[in-house]
């Protein structure tokens, strides 16, 4: 199935007089204030966001997983779900791949069928977490830090073909997460497991091509229990450090203890030059991978402040990361759920776009906390879903994404399509 | 220091035209939707949250107090700073006081002064995690749940008082806080404390006038670091229901565990008909006592939706419950600090009340949780500022109360009449 | 495979000289202090904790399972397996069922298969957070407190046959752990579920046997992420009271929220006489499952403490609580791993029988926080390893029963008998 | 007052022939496996905690504060407390001062003071949290990242006249603990804060004695409740880093998130050759502060793996790390509480020391997570405390050194000396 500009079009119309007016206003309001709209309009139009090709089926949890239907078949049915999203909202323009699950038979016909839906290919991900079929040796205990040259050697060449398949499609970067740890004290050893990392990983970067990237994911705890090998930003960033200018830390918001204050560890790496992707999503209680902005809608809007300090900090030397969605779909629809992620972080980006820095940098010169507050929140309180769609509609895309979406009745396509009991590849 | 009516007039003058046509569009856009504003804004004008008498003053940690100046030198002076408050916002009017930092010599005149200022009588607080000069017995180990008959006698006692005190000015509510609790394991017998618990409380409950509530706080941990007796709000209901009608659990927002979720145990506690009060404040880590909605501005609006739901709900029998702000400012002027708050608690109110109820329904008989979230969103992402301001217009009020409390000097004002080295009582 | 008594008595044969002199110095040692041993061996040989039907297999996470071998392939090896732990112990004299995974066929069979082995049936679990082939309706999102009345019924009446089963086999309890609950904020109506459920759980006790009891089970998170229909133990306490004199409440270690002081939990629920079981594990951040005591050996010392104080306190009227282990074993044998933890509780159990209670209360009485401290670690510190092996070794058990059971290599021996790519129901 | 070695003696006289054959049993038992005891006691006897200068008074929360009596008035009465501890256990051999509680008034007098009582000046503490008085500059919004540069050079003079007083004393390193943070989401520039701070750093470093070492501590929250500029490990790390050879990062495990894998970080820091000091103490829920051992005596003894596995690690650079503890004492007499707190981390030292550290290397390269844990816990269960008590014994200090503490009846004697209403400088 495909969403043809005529649809969105057609749908825009419906509300568009609505639109215009709200836009209008919130126009009108912030241009007094001096907000250059339009050129927040262009910024929002240009941030893309990639999503995994894993998610896009129902996830599950160990006790169970409930699918819908109509998941994507092939990675050919993946690329299309994400031109659906793409189509609907232009602002998810990449795909991110899962080797094994992701292997191309034939790159150009896949890069083509990509471009057709206007697709790039995003960072690329091993998989060393779970046996495959006929796989030699298991990852029961790890990975890159296993006791056992041969399990490392494996999953270092796995990592490799990995970056072979990239090369291939036209990515530039490989995301390593690495589920590695023990669940037992006593079980491993810290140092020789974060040695045996350190080296495994030197030997996958000196595969990387020159302009790749390595994205070195931190965790710190789950599948595994007590110690997970890189658990936090300090030892990702330690290890990304001894590997090289290529490698960068990659901070999924899930990933942190409780209270953890991310932003700071946004404006931490940032400053360091090291922050290489994002991994969105939100949670309340661990690594939940729920829809981005369902839970903590401020945290992202104060971790969007850092990352727009970041890229227009002068000084700073951070490339510009890599934008992901990282979550599992257990009860929505997982499009639908995608196009509400891309929506909150469209919504963050605009929110932090309209903090007046210069009034804020004064307020804290001051140390006027109350303030540096009343700044904060009047970007945050401000209702920017207008300057949003509208930035969405001059890229072609859909005021309303969701509501374009029930309306063009895309899962009911898909079931039709695909059958209801597909059962797409992923968590 | 008073501000009159004329100050805030002309203040609000300077930006009415603005307002108005924020008002305007936000009010049309509603009305589309078949929101009655008019209803709405009337809710929100009859809504007032108590300001409790330590919070006037700079608050401080172990490590140390950084006092601002200005500060209540008495009685008198928290009842002027609180009427301060309510000029510009029309929805302070109630003073919540703290014995026995707060004993009236004179009740009547007592009372005249509040009612020259708009203000009633809240909750009566009573101390018993503090040793007051020449008190005979020490809080050191406890006051209700005391192992010695003897200090829990004074603190019952103490509690008798507080009813009294409150009787005088016109209050109905006495909340005990029990600091009360243990920092080593083995340190007290978990069950013993509770029995002595409820039967000292059950000798206050007995010295309650008919037309009375009291009200059970619960916490976790602080100024006690292993257990305290009334942990949590199972503890505290248990202790409710054993009391009797007029006794009721009080939920302080800065009380929990991490993670907890708090909009579930008011929406318990309303079925059970038994939440008698709230504490308004915000934090990251623990009890952090900041600023409400500075740092999780969801979850109180998630909390305002079950509040909403259980004020509405026609078969709950929740008495209206008391609501009061419980922070401790530390860096910021307190007055401007609860303007925030009060603030941040109206907006949330706003936003709560403007959910599709119906439809919303709709969407959870029919387990559609992404329609669910569209319609929660859909409040929350609404800008509400201008119709709260409509509200507080209505009223008398500032329409922004903060920029008005600035530019009327407040602080420096007070810190004239009353020096910049004065120390409210209170934390 | 069957383990005779025979190879315990010769295995225990080798170590017995040096177990005996052990034991002889620590009977010593702890008669001088007036410690009655031959009283606390007799306890520790009457504690027997109940080892579910699905912890025979290797567990895994959402990520992955990495199976082992050798994994009982239906209901009478899993009680051939539970035969084995029980030989090796004495300990694990009864075995708790999982409905649908363990319908017995032909329960008198079945009944004086277990016999053989000296085992019972402790309580009956029902399972409606998975959908089963054939199922007519869906727990995706939700069982007994689902919006259609359909959804409820058919868990209910799931409940209601395991019931049945239960009775067939000479079980005497039901447990009810509800998966229940949204991952979303507004997905659910908090109060309505709420009633729904106690509804629910009103229509099975209606069908519980006059000796049976009902164990209401509760937790934060997992699988869903934002809301758990039974939270905490103050929901389930709320529903147990509701329910009536046959209902408890089960405490799971596993579920609560960082650093809940889950003792003092344990002792309100004995002093309102409404502890109904306990469900053993240990974990770090969730609900990790591990070998209980692999993490907070100290934690579960102070909850045996308090399990003592009120199973021996006299004013109490808790009935026995049913004991369980509770775990899923990823990366250890799982007998191995449940002979562990039956090992730590016993070992838990016998510290906290030392407790010096009169020397405790008195320094309570007395707020010597120190002196009760040095009491407790006193107990804690003991190695009782001696008195646990020589209450197994009166019971016929092994006096090591990891070592025994490597020895015999039992594993190997399965897996001959059963194969290696065998995979148990469970999680 | 001073304890002499006659009363030491005479005390252990008493106890002498139990303690005698407790611990002739334990050594033979652990001969048996081919442990040194004689070689275990040296270390232990060698291994001395410092006590810092703040910790001997009563301490308090921002609630209040019960004073007990007897407090130290003066340095020189610190020094005496510190002493008795001293001759009570001989592992206490160092005080940590704090400048400017403890101002030296004449140095060589307290060195020769300090000498009496066999103790050495470990650690130097700045205090740039709290305003002292006279103080030009306030630390109200932070100090060596304050944004005026006259605050931060104000801060950074203090460290240098911290260091001034260090080498009087013949102190050889200097700790900064750091407070400084933010309360308010915006408040605060990170990065600009983290800089700042860097810079500070710096020219305290470049005032440093080759000899010295500069220990830089993290915590992520309290008294700051948002931000705190150095929250964690990596943020020192990174910080250490760029100072120099000479700076180090401190671990207090009080200051750390909740379920943080401490001894990982440990273990990284001391694989960095970057782990430069210890501050021990216990806590449930925050930075509670209570006695080391109290609450989670295993995960202390899994820190004590890992620091003896990074001790007698031969390809390991780091140097020695400064022992600290550091806690306050609201509820118990503070030096009794200390001497418990030293008896904990010899207790969690020796059982690291028991560890089968060649078994365990081969359970880890086998992955026998099972036989790992049976080796840790073996080594964790067994009663050390006659091993510890024979340290002590042969050190000549106290066989029980809180018992005899209390038949010395110290605090009576002390509160004779100096008073009932003595207050402590410190926290």
């Amino acid at each position: 199935m495909r969403i043809d500009d005529q649809f969105i079009q057609s749908h825009n119309d419906k509300t568009l007089p609505a639109h215009r007016e709200s836009f209008a206003h919130l126009k009108q309001r912030l241009e007094s204030k001096n907000v250059e709209v339009a050129t927040l309009i262009e910024k929002i139009k240009k941030f893309q966001i990639a999503i995994p090709s894993w998610a896009l089926g129902t996830g599950g949890t160990r006790f169970g997983r409930f699918p819908g239907g109509g998941e994507p078949r092939s990675l050919e049915e993946k690329i299309e779900d994400v031109g659906l999203l793409h189509a609907l909202n232009k602002a998810s323009g990449a795909i991110s791949l899962h080797i094994p699950w992701d292997i191309p038979a034939d790159a150009d016909a896949i890069k083509a069928h990509a471009a057709s839906h206007g697709l790039l290919f995003d960072a690329m991900n091993s998989n060393t977490f779970q046996n495959q079929p006929g796989q030699s040796h298991s990852y029961k205990f790890g990975s890159l830090c296993h006791t056992d040259k041969a399990v490392r050697d494996q999953a270092i060449a796995h990592n490799k073909e990995v970056i072979h398949y990239g090369k291939q499609l036209g990515s530039n970067s490989l995301t390593v997460w690495l589920a590695d740890g023990s669940s037992f004290p006593g079980q491993m050893n810290f140092r020789k497991a974060l040695q045996r990392t350190l080296m495994s990983l030197q030997e996958i970067y000196a595969d990387l091509p020159d302009d790749w990237k390595m994205f070195v994911e931190y965790k710190p705890y789950e599948p595994y229990f007590y110690h997970t090998v890189i658990q936090d930003w300090g030892t990702s960033h330690l290890l990304a450090r001894e590997l090289g200018d290529k490698a960068f830390t990659l901070v999924d918001l899930g990933h942190h203890l409780p209270n953890t204050n991310i932003e700071q560890i946004v404006s931490t790496l940032m400053w360091q030059g090291k922050l290489g992707g994002f991994h969105f999503n939100d949670s309340k209680f661990g690594d939940d991978d729920l829809t981005v902005g369902a839970l903590k809608p401020y945290q992202l809007f104060l971790i969007f402040n850092e990352l727009v300090e970041g890229m227009e900090n002068e000084e700073g030397n951070n490339p510009a990361p890599a934008w992901m969605i990282d979550a599992s779909h257990n009860l929505k629809d997982p499009l639908e759920d995608l196009l509400q992620s891309v929506e909150a972080i469209q919504l963050a980006y605009a929110q932090a776009l309209l903090i007046d820095r210069d009034a804020l940098e004064q307020a804290r010169e001051k140390n006027d906390a109350g303030l540096a507050q009343e700044i904060m929140q009047d970007a945050y309180r401000t209702d920017v879903r207008p300057m949003v769609a509208e930035a969405r509609r001059q890229a072609g895309a859909s005021l309303l994404p969701v509501q374009a979406y029930r309306d063009a009745q895309v899962r009911k396509n898909l079931i039709k399509e695909r059958g209801s009991k597909t059962l797409s590849t992923g968590l």
